[in-house]
């Protein structure tokens, strides 16, 4: 561990910069943006999952007072098409409908009563369709197919996703590859084989603000507010589907409630851009919490994992068959299938690996990109099969991992980068706080994970721009998306570490792609590492630029000059404002100087697996459960979670993502689940969806921030904020286990499901 | 004449880059800004010209329902006094009232109409002081003292200001002196000596327009949209009034409908940030035509002159006295003053010279910034009396003028620039369109002027960028403020020059202190060459990065390519889109590069000249009257304006400032006056107070371009804007002079003015 050095403002917890403004009520969300003369949107979707358009007629509704815009198939016909990964979405259907929820016409009216009137004045005439709603059904031979003709490929950050030619004709879209060694050999020198399947239910990414576009488009431009995780990059999706210059388009982007990568790609931003386009005025498309669960969820997955083992206990070789449902569209899909099976492995020393991940197409709400790009659906996977391991070998969990996890500086794979952190001291703090193998109590058990993902992103462009003004006050631009997870203070606080400033001393412009520089989106707990690297790059471009001026005033030279409390200092304990030093260049209060940085990974490798990873996140859970036989209900008593962060800059809020994830698990572990019942979702809304609430918080929960300072990013810092949420389905249920004897291989754990298991016996 | 280049955008009369929006009615200027909960907020104004405030009682005001805040003195206490040059102003009075509309309390309300009735609500004990609302009054010995006490000196612009000591006890704030040779030797050998006093009315800037704020003040952070000149200044004054750094307040400019010098400096922006401040909401503060009348002015002024000349016609020596008005407060009174005594000596060869130049304050509107800062009220002295000296000496004006103008590479003082155009080219061209000494035609005279001023400002810091976007397309951020002179549109075209781009691929970010990078203001007719420049080198960077990339991908150098049609061509004929150009370095539809560039000129010197000028800006003015004898009504039938532009950007454009400026001097050559009787401002409004219309367009009207490509702009160019108005009144009235042989020293030469001249048979 290298020592930490002193800072004054990284590793303070300074107060949040959004913090005023959210607790007072006045931040401003894209639902909260009120223009001139503003429509309001609503879309008909369909009551069918599969369904062949006969007929759409709007002209009843079109001549309804207060309506401005009714927009049909009629009007995608001059549009492209989209989607993240292909290009298999359209503003609204086509020729047929393809989940329940499938948006058929949209209408933009004086309110959204008028709206809503004019919705049910559309006239369309559906043929019924055979639906393909679960995996098996999906993948039956001669399954009815979602997408009659294949799909065009499309490009997504860099990579060029396409469908093989043979699975024309089947509900499969892309496949991922990978091996290492020789699985089969391996098989065949291990002394035990264990093969499991474990499934992931359909959840919702559930933002406390569901998405909200407000779009105003004028002639040949185009602005919009939205709730959008990636700006820039929806930017370029509006410009190939509206075949507009992206100099006519502007994404500004207001306080966003919440993303988790329900708020990547493409959404129904085009269509509420059409609205307007079509009603000549501002149109605001702002879903309910029901059409949220109608947009996009997490893939619902099926891991069949297999591994090899010798009779000590030592991992071998391992092979997965991955599938992923993606529904009605692909969105995502392909990337997050793609991570799913690169990461499907573990933290383990593995001689042998071999996957072959699959995304399927079926008639239910498209999934999309979500915090941890299918990492979760896999580890639930390999860390309950870790235990299962354990138990049938006699070893203690705890033992049997730390034989197998990977040391600091080897391989997960040849080519990416080598472990960056030291798993074991990790697991075993882990272990000591939730006092593994402690005295064991009736109905109680405690369960281990460790977890691992490539992090940071395989495609990033970031850049920044940071302004010291006249009077040494400094505005930092920059494109990251603030979504909750505080960005804004911690890439200020970089700021002002590095320019020795106070905090409040930096303030961040807001988001407009006109005037932003650009960054490719917010996800895969990357801000702090990438976005912090060219905010940190920006700041010592500027510092250059004072230091250097700074010399010229004292008559040294730069490196004799340091920059503290908002002063530059020289060698002989001369100190000068840096308004004083503006003062100086410009002679007035006026002027400003701009540093500018930029980090840019965007090496294209032909193999799937893109860049080396530009670090591991890394992060491990042990959880201690009761189990009520009588109800089959899983207590969560307490949660010790240790998240390798490099370099917390902001402490509190690096914890509050690490806690947030570990709730939002909680959800699926426990609770979360879309039930579909003839293609029909069942649950849209939070009466029948439950999600973790404050009665759900372990009693005794305790975050750690294993804090090594050897991560790439600003001051030793890694990216976090993914990693929380990785083991607690896998420990809580191997705690199950280790309480009653219980393994369930079907998330969520819900009390019906561990009741039915205790009954079984099995 | 340097020859002229080719260029593919430059010179084009493209559409204008704002008009869609403007002539839609689209556009949004500041008046048309609303947001979530604005309140309305109105001024109450002092009805005397100068009282002291007894009493000033806002409690039953406060009591209203639908009030949000009222601002009395009692709030000014905690806040910085303001003013362009000193620190004359509050926000509202304080101990007395200098001006019959002084504000002395504001109120923000539910709506307008409750806070007019809030106004009144507002109780007031007035004490009476007596006025001074002329220079007579003002300067004459023992004068009532509009400030008791000596203002604050203050910045603007890297000079500092400040009245001299012995000016205390009088009405007077500032002095310019200058002198070049000996004068009263000058004089002393001079054949004859004319000796003349000029009179320029009390003129409102009339932009169409009136001044409008919103402001949104929440805990330490402000935002106002402002209609405004000067963004960035304008921020830099709130930061001292508010005792706010600078990153926390944010100015956003949306469209301004005509600033002429109106706009600059501080107004009552601040007025409408307090209010939100203290109602805890957004306020809108939107003045009535009425309420700009009583806000600023331009300058009255007195300008005595003194002129030596030899027998043959050889102007010698030449003694300006000048007093300018100023008003209540000084506002750029000062700056306005010594760009008045500067520039009094006009285009001429005069071995001596010396000038004084005052600012007084007396008891009425302040008077401020306006189009060509002191020159039009010089210049319609210098080129009446040319007319004068001529007719006394027999000489043709025409001659008269060529004998004396400046010659190209001259000196104007030294250490200026030398003149960098042709006077007496551009002369003979303006007499021969109009027809000079051609048939004369009873009640019929021509006249002739050309007016010169050091142009593009003497203290500029300008920055600017340029982003290109993933196809190719290119944003550009400029803190240039869009007051309807097309300075969008003309920067765009720079851009598109220079990268080789169709000037649609060219948009404009809108201004926002927080992202825009620095620009000091808009004014001086600086912004084609000044922030041109800058413009012009952030494409140029931008050009370099390109070049260097495309290098690598055509593996030649960088030199060996060219930009044009949005292509990269090669020295084989080889080409590539700048959007695949930018796919191959983003391997993606994805990334941008920006290019930067600055000009800055803050060159500070001790005298109070300040830098050499950028540029001269040159124009000259030929008119042709008919003078209708029985009603002493002025019609001009024609008139020829002649700019030096260097190089129109954007011909018609250019043309437009330019007759522009000849309509707005129609204004203040033939009809404007603000009339005063006992310190009340009579007729500020459209009934009362004339302002040109259509039907004052001369019949036949040229406007010609003067374009030797010779500006330090880019392309050649030079500034334009101001020019054009600057020779229109003494051009009028020598060509009334020659239709009537009336010579009238005071504008505006109204048909009660000619009429009694006429009658008089002076």
């Amino acid at each position: 561990m290298k020592r930490a050095q002193a800072y004054r403002v990284v590793g303070q917890a300074e107060p949040r910069c959004d913090g005023a403004e959210k607790v007072t009520g006045k931040a401003i969300y894209t639902v909260d943006v009120k223009l001139p003369g503003m429509a309001h949107g609503k879309i008909l979707r369909s009551p069918y999952a599969h369904a062949r358009l006969r007929r759409v007629d709007a002209s009843k509704a079109e001549a309804l007072s207060g309506i401005f815009a009714v927009i049909t198939r009629d009007d995608q016909r001059r549009l492209g098409m989209f989607g993240a990964a292909y290009k298999d979405q359209t503003i609204v259907a086509v020729d047929k409908v393809r989940y329940a929820g499938d948006p058929v016409a949209a209408v933009a009216a004086v309110d959204e009563a008028t709206a809503e009137e004019a919705l049910a004045a559309i006239e369309v005439d559906y043929e019924e369709l055979p639906v393909v709603t679960t995996l098996d059904e999906a993948l039956a031979p001669g399954a009815p197919l979602v997408h009659d003709a294949s799909v065009a490929g499309g490009e997504l950050m860099g990579q060029h996703y396409e469908a093989p030619r043979e699975f024309s004709g089947t509900n499969l879209c892309y496949r991922f590859s990978y091996a290492k060694g020789e699985v089969e050999e391996g098989f065949a020198a291990s002394d035990h084989i264990f093969e499991h399947t474990f499934t992931f239910p359909r959840v919702q990414h559930f933002s406390m603000e569901p998405h909200a576009t407000v779009a105003d488009v004028e002639g040949e431009r185009m602005t919009l507010w939205a709730g959008t995780q990636e700006p820039f990059t929806l930017r370029e999706h509006l410009s190939d589907i509206f075949h507009l210059p992206l100099n006519k388009i502007r994404v500004i982007v207001p306080y966003v409630g919440g993303g988790y990568g329900g708020k990547l790609a493409v959404k129904t931003e085009p269509l509420a851009a059409a609205l307007s386009w079509k009603a000549k005025r501002p149109v605001r498309l702002a879903h309910t919490i029901e059409e949220s669960f109608r947009t996009v969820t997490r893939h619902p997955a099926r891991v069949k994992i297999k591994t090899g083992v010798s009779k000590d206990g030592q991992l071998i070789a391992r092979q997965c068959l991955i599938h992923m449902e993606t529904g009605a569209y692909a969105d995502a899909g392909p990337r997050v299938t793609q991570k799913a099976g690169y990461r499907c492995f573990g933290p383990y020393r593995l001689a042998h690996m071999k996957t072959d991940a699959y995304t399927v197409y079926s008639n239910t709400v498209p999934a999309g990109a979500y915090r941890g790009f299918g990492t979760l659906q896999v580890s639930w996977a390999y860390e309950s099969q870790m235990d299962i391991i354990a138990a049938a070998l006699g070893i203690d969990p705890l033992e049997f991992r730390l034989k197998n996890l990977l040391k600091k500086g080897e391989l997960y794979t040849p080519g990416d980068t080598p472990v960056d952190c030291d798993l074991k001291a990790g697991l075993l703090r882990a272990a000591k706080n939730i006092g593994w193998n402690g005295k064991k109590q009736p109905n109680r058990g405690q369960g281990l994970a460790v977890c691992m993902k490539d992090g940071g992103g395989t495609y990033k462009v970031s850049s920044a721009a940071v302004k010291m003004n006249a009077d040494g006050s400094v505005v930092l631009l920059t494109g990251t998306v603030e979504i909750g997870q505080g960005a804004r203070t911690a890439l200020s606080q970089v700021v002002a570490e590095e320019l020795g400033l106070p905090f409040d001393d930096v303030t961040v412009a807001r988001l407009d792609t006109d005037v932003t520089p650009y960054d490719v989106n917010t996800n895969a707990s990357s801000s702090t590492v990438v976005m912090g690297l060219a905010v940190q790059r920006a700041s010592q471009d500027l510092k250059k630029q004072l230091l250097r001026q700074a010399a010229k005033v004292f008559n040294v030279r730069p490196e004799q000059l340091t920059l503290s409390d908002g002063k530059v200092h020289g060698p002989k304990g001369q100190s000068l404002s840096f308004e004083a030093l503006m003062q100086k260049i410009f002679l007035s209060k006026a002027g400003e100087m701009i540093g500018r940085g930029a980090y840019q990974d965007v090496k294209s490798s032909k193999a799937a697996l893109g860049s080396p990873t530009t670090f591991w996140e890394i992060s491990w859970g042990a959880a201690e459960v009761e189990v009520n036989r009588d109800t089959g209900q899983i207590k969560l008593l307490k949660y010790v979670s240790l998240a390798d962060v490099g370099k917390a800059i902001h402490p509190v809020l690096c914890e509050g993502q690490d806690e947030g994830g570990v709730m939002n698990a909680i959800g699926h572990s426990l609770l979360e689940e879309m039930v579909y019942k003839d293609g029909q979702l069942l649950n849209p809304n939070l009466v029948d969806y439950r999600v973790p609430t404050f009665a759900h918080v372990p009693k005794e929960f305790e975050s750690i921030l294993v804090e090594d300072q050897n991560g790439p990013g600003p001051f030793g810092a890694k990216g976090t904020g993914e990693g929380g949420l990785l083991p607690v389905a896998a420990a809580i249920a191997n705690a199950l286990y280790r309480a009653t004897g219980l393994r369930l291989y079907d998330l969520p754990l819900t009390p019906e499901k561990v009741w039915r298991g205790l009954q079984s016996g099995k």
